[in-house]
């Protein structure tokens, strides 16, 4: 299949049980999953490239309230949104901004940083400048991201002196792809955790921790308590056991994801591809939010890790 | 050599001919690089943690004006100082803030994020907010970075539009150590580049990118062209080929900095310490401003790839 195309998505790791998911609650989310993966879908099927497709699926899902990035961002110890995100392409380019609060799509400044040869990753207010060069980064008020769950759970969680990463998840989106001419993207979104430390960063745009692809390799993006992530240098840690340890794709995730993360305290999970478009979505969380697709299949959209098969309605 | 000690710093890699260094120039980063490298050394010899003689090594690095970072920074397209550092001990613990103006030693901000077990990184307004909570670490007002040097290297940029790594070398300062129970630890600090954009991070506060340590592996801290170091993880690739290669740790650093880094356009290099205490220090670029010690041998400086040998003056 060397033309096969290959795209996942992720909302994030969740802690929640599975009687907190009516069926209608359930189908939210699915329908929400299924109409993000589409948008990738869309752009691989008519041979677009991977990074395109791992954009405009981010893209969708920061514009759904229900995920923790952009739209729907969770707040920091100030009431504020401070969004970040990641994306790199297999050829070895990268962008990353944090600490935004203005830029409606997190996802599309950092495509513009890694269009951009002299710079990788911009942050704080020196990023709001940078993005006042592109007339099309569209730009909210304060109040297009304040939701009223998010306000609630600040609340809650300054009255329980608690930090915490979205009140129901490790809120987190992102994408992985591989195009028709097998080379590979990611593409990573977040709000952070309710009641963060103002300017603190994690692992979304920390290329080589949230966010990595290489071709050839894998192309992987994560979601999870993002300090871990960080200190394991997780998503290049599954790149770096394909290259020199010889493991395939699910090897590496698997054991980064139960053998290195978990034990570190890391919850949370990752989706990956390979360079011949093999997916792996892997967690040691409870449940995933993510969807994918793969040349020749039905796109599948999942919560929990044992599920009976059902297909995403269309 | 159960209890060897070891440790290396460097003061940035350098692009200027062997002939820019008259004999009397050469004696004054030679004479700087020894009392630096001593300030760690001390810790070492009395017993004391990597962690400790990292940070104390980079401190006195970063007191020092003619090196790129603390005082000595150069300044952004603005005009402004912006800081980062990164700290990182072997057992994971980590900690790194980015675009700092008034923080006098941005290594001990690091450290202080590195002890708090909630945050790894914290960037931008949110970092010197940060800093508010510790009555013990020192500001200054902004002139106290502005040094006669950066501000015509600025304005000297400005003219001919150029982003540079400061206008003499790749300037950033670090320092890797071993110490007597075993323990590796890895801290880099740097003002970036002269005239760069706002906002902008580079490789040195992204662990897994300047910044690395692992127990039983390594500890690495880099210099150089730092999106490049970011897109390949390069101290965390070093880790990886000894982990998963099974290399040695001069072949896993011969590789990263000569075949890895230097075909990606990442000019610069990097200095490393293994679990048991032998130390590399490499480069691609004409120069390295490095010291080194190690337990039972004499203190050594270097600038250049060949020197006759000159250990340091005592």
């Amino acid at each position: 299949m060397r033309n096969r195309v290959s795209i996942a998505i992720h909302g994030g790791a969740g802690v929640y049980p599975r009687d907190y998911f009516t069926p209608r609650l359930k189908a939210r989310y699915e329908d929400a999953l299924q109409r993000c993966l589409d948008r990738g879908w869309q752009v691989l099927s008519r041979g677009g490239s991977s990074l395109e497709a791992v954009e405009r699926a981010v893209r969708a899902l920061e514009d759904t309230p229900l995920f923790n990035a952009g739209r729907g961002s969770v707040l920091n110890e100030l009431g504020k949104v401070e969004c970040e995100a990641g994306i790199m392409n297999g050829d070895g380019a990268a962008g990353a901004v944090a600490g935004l609060s203005t830029v409606k799509n997190p996802i599309g400044l950092a495509r513009r940083v890694l269009d951009d040869p002299d710079v990788v990753f911009v942050a704080g207010p020196g990023a709001e400048r940078y993005a006042d060069r592109f007339p099309k980064v569209k730009r909210v008020e304060a109040d297009y991201f304040l939701t009223k769950t998010r306000q609630r759970q600040l609340a809650q969680a300054k009255a329980e002196k608690r930090v915490v990463l979205d009140n129901t998840k490790f809120g987190t989106v992102g994408a992985v792809a591989r195009d028709r001419s097998g080379v590979l993207a990611a593409a990573t979104s977040t709000g952070g955790l309710t009641n963060k430390v103002a300017g603190r960063v994690g692992d979304t745009p920390i290329i080589g921790a949230g966010t990595f692809a290489a071709d050839g390799v894998c192309a992987v993006s994560c979601t999870g308590v993002g300090e871990v992530f960080i200190r394991e240098a997780a998503s290049h840690e599954v790149a770096a056991r394909m290259r020199h340890g010889g493991r395939g794709l699910k090897a590496a995730v698997h054991e980064v994801v139960h053998d290195v993360l978990a034990p570190a305290g890391g919850v949370g999970g990752m989706i990956a591809v390979d360079h011949r478009g093999v997916l792996c979505l892997d967690f040691n969380s409870s449940s995933m939010y993510r969807a994918w697709r793969t040349s020749g299949r039905k796109p599948i959209a999942r919560i929990f890790r044992r599920e009976s098969p059902s297909p995403i309605r269309s």
